[in-house]
Order: structure tokens, then sequence, then C-alpha cells
């Protein structure tokens, strides 16, 4: 995921999400889910993770009005066990879906100390990430990740063989904030080649196959033609189709060219995205003041480990989205011109001003 | 992993599991654990990984021997809930504990759909992909991972701050063999830097950061300066500290720079490496033909996709370890010069002779 740009549209934490809550509501989501949908959102740009924010409120708005998100979805279980569940979700905001999903993984872990949450008939989720700290939030470790419409290359393919396939773990780590990561398995963003090509610029041969399946600098084409490259060849391919397992295959959801493209594809259909979510209890096998400890010990060897010349500071996973979220809360959150742009023609969808939520 | 070259010593499946046992049974394991390890590693050969099999036996009898391996330790459950176990090595070779965890994990997603096996007080495992194959050999989804002793850098920093942590999983594919990937979190194995410095190379300068914490492409100094670049840059190290988490800090392991060299480090110590195992029984979940279905389209799917220009085949995760794989099983395993001199000289340490095993 890729950070934006700031501009000098701030707006306090708090009258975003009363302007998301608002927006979801006149789609006709209820209440509740509309507000868990906002959560995910506002949470994801506090952390300055603009693109997966309510950035994508325009789109979801678009769909939800064609119909092919159910405003009034509602995600269930279809089939579990002691340690296990598949919910289907209806169709509804992949949000509430994947919030509905793990914490029904959560639940189960407690019993179980490990859970494992499939999801089929779901859609784009958003910030993989936000699911995992859900988790870590009530002292678990979570895992969460998706499918998606292919876009990634394997190696030695000439297209995109899978989806960008993201996957996110948090772990609670006592005096310091969640360790968290969240990933896709490409080598970078689509946005980030998109942006080159718009500024007219090369990119490093490792972040896009062209029309022939050979690395290109030449970001020209994209997306018409060429496929993301998965990081790190062969392993970013293998950790794709593990995620397509998982979330794919194991669920019930569409697979690999199945999956409807959420902003593109007809909107009047679902795109049966699938997910999956997972919580391991550490209470269950730790105790918590141990597991503290430890985690903390281990934070505390990184941040005084020896640096690279230049280099202020060695980071744990998500401690920059951390600090970004600190000042969020303090100052309000600096959102990037584009996700202003979006969010205006969001507002208009829905009758409602965005111009009149700022300060 | 790294598959080395070949060479004209061809040996049965077979007789290199006799060898491997009989070597075993005289460094004093039992004959049951004598037979797994020596399944664990020549399986590994089988493969072609040549780096993580038999070529490894001398170093483990030489610290059975030194006594920081136990010959006769014996792994157990030292706490338990439905699904999840913490496995105490008790310094038995590691591939012993390591079966023994998976097959706990394994039994308990019977039960719970899914299953945690963490594991404490153990040593290098050789290849995490034998353990994840496994589950999947018994219709399961597995997942193998470990710590080990700092040599990957962390973004910024000097030197390694997590071990190569090696993970894998394994699905079951129907018609086709198990989907198996089995990775480092570094971009390349320690011993393809080595080879390079062995033969007056430079190497790509995504592979190692120098003394002064920087990319070189200059191998001179390693091992003893620089360290491993993590793949993919944050995204493997954030993978390593999602291991290290659940192989090291929740089973109650050593962790980072606290685990043993178990190859340099006093022979006499445990090394206290952590491990964990999760397995996923997709029986609970879905009917087996379904499953089976799903993942054979999937692997046609890949199998027919467009390539690249000059390239022949897109390959799933495993494909090629399990064709070499056929022609070990046909042919026999074709030994590279380095596994054999390590061979004859492990023979020697427990008064075998390691030519008279050969054809």
């Amino acid at each position: 995921m890729d950070i934006s740009s700031k501009s000098d549209t701030t707006i306090a934490v708090e009258a975003l999400r009363q302007f998301v809550v608002n927006a979801f509501e006149r789609a006709d989501l209820t209440p509740a889910d509309a507000r868990t949908g906002a959560d995910v959102l506002v949470m994801t740009d506090a952390w300055g993770v603009f693109t997966h924010g309510t950035k994508l409120l325009r789109g979801y708005l678009r769909r939800l009005k064609a119909g092919g998100l159910h405003p009034q979805g509602q995600p269930r279980v279809a089939a579990e066990g002691p340690g296990w569940a598949i919910i289907d979700g209806d169709s509804s905001l992949g949000q509430v879906t994947s919030v509905f999903a793990m914490q029904t993984a959560i639940s189960k872990a407690r019993n179980c100390g490990i859970a494992y949450a499939g999801v089929r008939n779901s859609c784009h989720f958003g910030a993989a990430g936000y699911y995992a700290w859900l988790a870590a939030r009530e002292g678990l470790i979570g895992l969460s990740m998706a499918n998606d419409k292919p876009s990634v290359a394997a190696p030695g393919s000439r297209g995109g063989v899978t989806g960008s396939n993201p996957i996110a773990y948090a772990v609670p780590a006592g005096k310091h904030r969640a360790m968290l990561l969240d990933m896709s398995v490409a080598t970078v963003a689509g946005g980030k080649v998109y942006a080159a090509r718009t500024r007219g610029e090369k990119i490093p041969n490792t972040w896009l196959v062209g029309a022939d399946g050979r690395p290109t600098t030449d970001p020209a084409g994209y997306p018409e033609v060429g496929a993301l490259q998965p990081a790190a060849g062969h392993k970013g391919y293998g950790i794709a189709l593990l995620i397509e397992t998982l979330a794919g295959l194991l669920s019930g959801a569409a697979v690999t060219a199945s999956v409807g493209n959420w902003l593109w594809d007809d909107g009047t259909q679902p795109t049966h995205h699938g997910a999956a979510f997972l919580a391991i209890d550490i209470n269950a096998m730790m105790p918590a003041g141990i597991f503290r400890q430890r985690i903390e010990a281990m934070v505390d060897e990184i941040h005084q480990a020896p640096r690279a010349d230049g280099v202020a500071r060695v980071y744990i996973p998500g401690e920059m989205e951390w600090e970004r979220y600190e000042i969020s809360t303090k100052n309000g959150i600096a959102l990037p011109s584009d996700v202003v742009a979006s969010l205006q023609e969001a507002a208009v969808m829905v009758g409602l001003d965005f111009q009149k939520v700022l300060p």
C-alpha cells in the first residue's frame, strides 16, 4: 500500500467518521453496518494508508447503488466447527463481512486456542491490517488475507495469474503498539506503476512485466497490458497461492480469474471475493505477562540494533503507521487531494456536501 | 534453498535411507527416531534440495556426540488445549521433534478444524517443507516454520536482526502432487553468496548488506561481515517477525539473538530453536471431492496461462521438486560432490564406510 502525499485538507477523525457513517446510511446500510464500514475506512486513513481508506467510499457507494453490493446484506455462518467457520457474506459490504468473520474467529480461538474463518460471497475488504488488528486489540494474534482478480504474474507467465492478494498480521506488543504488517504479494502497488506512467517516468525492472511477459522499465501500457511482478519472484507467487487456498479454495469463494473486479466490473453483480481470518489466543498458551515481556524484549532489541550508515531508526512493522495514527488523532487527518476529490464525488452520490464537513 | 550441481554419484533412495538410519543408530538414536531423521533428510535429497538433505547428517552427528543434541531425547507435550499444543523438544534431533509436533497438530486439527503446535528446545529442523507435506499427505493443509540465529538484516539495520526463518506450506492437490512452497525470508541463501565469494564473482545488489549496512555487490567479507537482505525488503522482514512470533515468542523458545547456531556454536549446548506447525483439516470444512475439483481447476488454469516469450512452462510451487522426486525414486538420487564428501565424513564419525553403500 502506498502513502499519498499530504495536502492542506485536514479533518478531525470523528468528523470524517461521521461523514462516512452518514454516506453509508444514505446508501441504505443499517446504522451498525455503516459504523463498521466507517470505522475500517477511517482507521486506515488515520494510519496514513490513504490508498485503502475513505478514498474507496465512492466506489463502494456506486456498487451499493448498482446492487452488486447488498446494502441490507447479512453475513452469516454457513458452516462451522469448534475452531473454524465458513462465512457467507451475502454480498454485503466487504468490511462488514470481514469484521463479522474476524469476530467469529476471535470467539472460537478463545475456546480452541486458534481458529480459522473462511469467507465467501464477499467483496473488496479494504486494508487487511484492520482485521488483524481487531484480534491484536483483544490480546490475540490476528491474520487476515483476501484473494482478488488476477493482476500479478507468476514467474514466467505473460499476464496476471493471481490477485495482489493482501495479507496482514498483528501481534499485541505490550508497552508498544501492536506489531502490524499489511502487504500485497506484488513488488509494488499498481497505483505506483500508474503514477510513473502519468509522470512519464521509467520504473525499476522488478515492478512490471510487459506485453511479452518480460520485465520492463516502461509503464506506458499499464494497466491495459502487462502485469505486476510478484514480490521476490517465486516467493511472492507462492504466498499468493497460499492466500488463494485459504481465502478462495477453502471458503468456497471465487478463485483467481473468476473473482470480479470490485471497481470496474459490472456493478450490478457480486464479485464473489474470498477472504480468510485467523486468530490465535496467546492467553491460552502462555500467561499474558510473559508474552508481553518476551515481545517487548524483542522489539527493544530491534530498536537497538546497529544501523546502516545514515539510517536513523530500525522500524518494527506497523510503527510508522502508529506514529501517523498518533498525529491523526491529535491534529486530524491530513487528506491527500485525490482522497478529497474522491470524497467530494462520494458525497454528491448520496446528496451530501463534503465541504460542509471540513473545518 | 539452493539446488547444487549434479555429480556421477547416484544412489538408490532406500540405500541412502538405510545408511542414514545406521548412522543415527550408531549415534545412539532409537531405531524409530533414526528412521524419522533419515526419512526427512532423504526425502529432501529426493526433492533435489541438497542443501538441506543428508548433507546435514555430519553436523547433526557432531552435535549428537558433543551432547548439545540428546540422542535419547524425547519430545513431549508441555501444555495443550483443544486446538493447540506447546511441545518441548528435549533437545532431541530437530527432525524428530518436528515430526512429533506436526503429527500433534494434525491430530488436533481433525478435532477442531485447525491446530497450532509451537515448539521449544528444538534444533535446526532441516527442510521446512517436509513437515508441511506430512499434513498434505494426509489430506490436510500444512504450514511449518522455524526461527534461527540472526543472519538477515532488517531494512536499515547494519547486521542480522532475524534468522533466515524458513516457512513452508503444502496443500493436497488431487490428481496433481501437493502444492508445496518452502522458502526463507532472505533474498537468497547464504550459501549462494558464499559460492560467489569462492568464485571471486560480484553479486546482485539485492542479496547482501556490507559492513556499513548498505547494499553491496561484493561478497568478499561474507559471512564474517555483512548480512543477507530480506526478500522484498520490509515484506520479507515482516514475515520473518511473524515467524519469530509463532515459532519463538509463543512457544517459549529462544528468540532472535539468543538462538544458537546449530553448526558453529558450542556443540555441548542446546541451541533452543523454536518452530511452529499448523494443520488445517480440509475435510472438516468441505467435501474432499469438492476441494479436489477446485484446486485441480486452479492448477490447470495456471498451467494453461499465457507464457512469457521463451518460457516453456509456468510452474506450481513444488512442481520442480516433485519431478526431481520422480527421477530420484526411479533412477536413484544423483548426489552432488559436496554431499558425497559430507556423507563420507559422517560415515567415518560413526565407524561406517560410505563407499560401501554406493553401487
